[in-house]
């Protein structure tokens, strides 16, 4: 069988990771180009990784006729113009979220997968890959907790981080668009429904900043799905204790807590400070395994012809749902899908 | 120092357990006296006891010269009256709560309070004389935690008693007034301010027969508060594992969570069923203690003649904001304090 | 019913908890006299609790007509002779740990128990009366975790009071005899079975005063039972944590761990330090309600006329193991019972 | 940099598990042949991960000139002699535990080892390369948790593998050799001594067909290490929740508990069962990425020059220690090493 030839483009962090990643964890594909504006940390990289082919244009790397493949880890303002353009060349295509920054965007990225109806696309919501999550959504599939009655769902990131944030924060897009959308994708997965009406709150608690872009530090949602399961977000940057990612699907059966305790590791610590668990530092380390899983899906699936789990339209309507959310927040009313 | 002679009124389930504590778990006090309808009851338990004094008659225990004080577990539509009566008598006063089922017996217990500013009167929080409960809020406000993000609160009952819970729906007040109330006062203790906005939902996820009373068996409700404050609250009476009231404090520099999982012992099981803890039961088995704590405080109070924690006015503003999350949650709208 | 009217011996830190909680804990019992040696805390707890007689010495508290039972909290070298005497004079007994310091204590006091048929003698080991242990062992006696195949128990004393321990170390037998005494007691209670052989190690591994008594500041040991099940114990005194008593009780069907996380309460705090449970602080923090128990199960076996679950020959079966064990551990040598 | 071709001997479990992660998950290394008697699964195996040569004898494997190293999964009696010979044929050598079945074959390794220092030698200890365990090594060796006073360490199977376990029993040289030697590794890993005396007891509590083979079905050891360490043992094949290997530290500063719960995933389940934590089912569900790490960390020092973290002697040295706790336990008197 032949490898699945791989060009990434963006050599950021998390799009180093996926190269490492592609380079030597995944199963029948190789990294065969590298595309980044830094032609020094791309000729670095790709030297490292074996990578034969580098590129510094989006448009060479798409033209590439030893790639099958194109995975792209670029800003998010690039993603939906670069998956129309990739899918048109005839690669197949894996894109980190979102979808698009504008819902203009989005619909360029699904017409271009509609045009191209062999190819396989997939965004890359990487939770759905996470070992724990695929487990707790086999057991709500399975009925084992009977309807679900309230799906809550936490991101956190570490206080530790909040410079970044901050710089950040005219270009996030906000809270919502920027982190809650992994929340509102696993809402919308695990419930099987889509949201009807959303109230929004939420503030700058310990960082002011974020106020002149209509953010919060701090910021929160609760909704009502169509199928009547409610569903309560909350987006955070002022965690103390380090990455938190949880969630918690209370059925009428039985209830699902995924990393209740975001602990890092099977260690725990017994000292003057009690006993404890360490926390997650960041997402690379949660989800580290999730990175390799959904990009050997992507793989598996374009090998075995058949389709992700995570179509063009979910990258839509997330980014929808998470606009809808962010003018509820900014207006401070009741809003409706 | 003569010990407190206290009459109890109401034989039912919770009355029955204080008086037990009365007669022989709480320092410096004594039962002195009891009143209920079901003079069968009354003597047996008496006798049990060894109460000397027993009454049907309300009018005829807060005449009774020798006791003090007067605690009050009778149905939830008698309380404003007896409570005024009560005091109004000379009587130091214990009530379960709430307070009283409409604004107007709320303001007449308000008024017989203010007309005895020398006699204790103590509403029944019993989760803020919880141990758990008090040391989370001593760390709270020792500033541990820095400022109040996001407090969330839950209360189940089980699945196992839903057959009570629809007989006594038409006379509950639905779910809020009947338990959201504890988790109502929780967010006031804990935050120190008071809701500015409510929005609620829910529904019947498993018991059609709530619907008649305009109430779900599973509700939610997020609330702003003054302060900024997110505040979530969340009860169900389909508790699939037993009785869980858990609380989590999100503050800008620390978190706190209050039996996130609610365990019954300190006993831990291993088998087919993995790696569990088995859950609390009943309200009695959770909150025994604070039961007792609780009456101590009321007892103590009058001893040394301060002021207990839970006033008046806290029984009338609960009953106010879970009465306002009810409204909210019949008219599916956004509701303002 | 009249109550059980107890005379209690020995104002130190446990007695004057027996004090409190006979004066306004148990039910059906009042502290009728207090027996110190110091005329001033005697004088101000008796009159702080309300018992109406005092007395300096011994002899006096068990001549006293008013009282029905003796609870006796002296240093462990006059517990045999007073537990004799009390009988003897025709007074219920419940005393503290250990029955007696040598062999020849035990047997005067098991020759008190057996002149004195009618009267309740009971002996504290307090953790019996836990309510976590009283429900692991029910599940024991109920077969739920088959056959016993490991006991594990350690006990571990706080690093904070190490001076106290240092300072008590001339007089205290050893760990063996001074903690593992109630891991024995369990261990016995919880396999129904006796030891057969034991191997036990330890030593000095942060504080080298323990080694001119021949003990060590950590001690284990293993055990055969007779029935064939393992016994591992371990004691510290230089637990960084906190006051840890913990026990697993491997089955061939299940596993039960009692107390495996030593928390303080039912509050988690998630911070810097991570997701953490804070620990006991002392014995009285974590076995309070036990010693509430225990003395509340001495009352009413004497009202019921029954026999308490501990006789006067676990006493001295357990002072006999912890000798052979203490004397194994000196000699380095395995030690058959 | 040219990748570390491997050739691979041995096509049961783990040697499939080791074969899928050469090819297809460890960095700079590829699958250049694999060796089993059974044609049919070499053939299908060699397909399915595109490994180019196969081979149906030792002999011709090792006399590959196309492979570098080679990796050793067969039956432990073949262990010592292939190590020798692979070793002497130049190739670099990974062998799965353990180095011999006898002293004379550990020795046979040894030489073999020191007479081609150029080439790597590497023992399959494969918790050494848990993350969790690494975790820990890290904080222990830092002296974050002080003076190691108590190791503790327990390696159970699940019950439902019984039949395999009884079937394999007249070979698998009995549960020391068998199970404990990962946890003597890890006594001395992390305690960095070695053991002075041992007691070792145990039996038959559920399967009686171990006793013809001098087995149990349950056995513990205690150890006194040189250092003065206290080292307690565990090994049990009649786990009823799944597969758990756990360890604990004890330190004069701090504790460390590794997979304390031995959990499957972040999931926990909350129902009529109570709040729970479903259990690791095998060894390869729990130490998967450990066996990645540690063929990695073979094939890094392959490339780098550097040599293994586990020596030939460590192989020999659990083996030996392994073999008295077996005869300590057959003859039941303290042994000394």
């Amino acid at each position: 069988m032949n490898k699945i030839r791989i060009g990434l483009v963006g050599l950021g962090r998390i799009g180093l990771q996926h190269a490492m990643n592609i380079a030597g964890r995944i199963q029948n594909a190789e990294l065969t180009a590298l595309c980044d504006l830094d032609r020094v940390k791309l000729e670095a990289t790709a030297d490292k990784l074996g990578a034969p082919h580098r590129f510094t244009a989006y448009e060479e790397i798409i033209a590439c006729k030893d790639i099958d493949a194109v995975v792209i880890v670029s800003p998010s303002g690039l993603h939906a113009r670069q998956i129309a353009g990739a899918l048109n060349a005839g690669k197949h295509v894996f894109s980190e979220k979102p979808l698009g920054v504008t819902a203009a965007e989005c619909k360029e990225a699904e017409k271009a997968a509609e045009a191209n109806p062999d190819l396989t696309f997939m965004l890359g919501f990487m939770r759905r890959f996470d070992d724990s999550y695929k487990y707790a959504h086999d057991k709500v599939s399975a009925g084992e907790i009977g309807k679900p009655v309230l799906f809550r769902s936490y991101s956190q990131d570490p206080e530790k981080f909040i410079q970044g944030a901050i710089a950040y924060a005219p270009h996030s897009g906000g809270e919502f668009l920027d982190m809650a959308v992994h929340d509102i994708d696993l809402a919308r997965w695990f419930t099987g429904s889509e949201p009807e009406t959303v109230y929004a709150i939420g503030g700058c608690y310990a960082h002011p900043e974020f106020a002149q872009y209509q953010d919060g530090d701090n910021v929160s949602c609760l909704m009502k799905f169509k199928n009547g399961c409610m569903v309560f977000l909350f987006a955070g940057r002022t965690a103390p204790h380090g990455y938190n990612v949880e969630t918690e699907i209370i059925g009428t059966k039985g209830i699902l807590r995924i990393a209740s305790v975001p602990q890092k590791n099977l260690v725990e610590v017994i000292d003057g400070y009690g006993v404890r668990r360490e926390c997650s530092g960041n997402f690379l380390e949660r989800f580290g395994m999730a990175y390799v899983n959904e990009v050997q899906e992507f793989v598996d699936c374009i090998i075995a012809g058949r389709k992700p789990l995570v179509t063009v339209y979910d990258g839509t309507r997330v980014s929808e749902i998470a606009y809808t959310c962010k003018e509820a927040f900014e207006r401070g009313t009741l809003a409706t899908f």
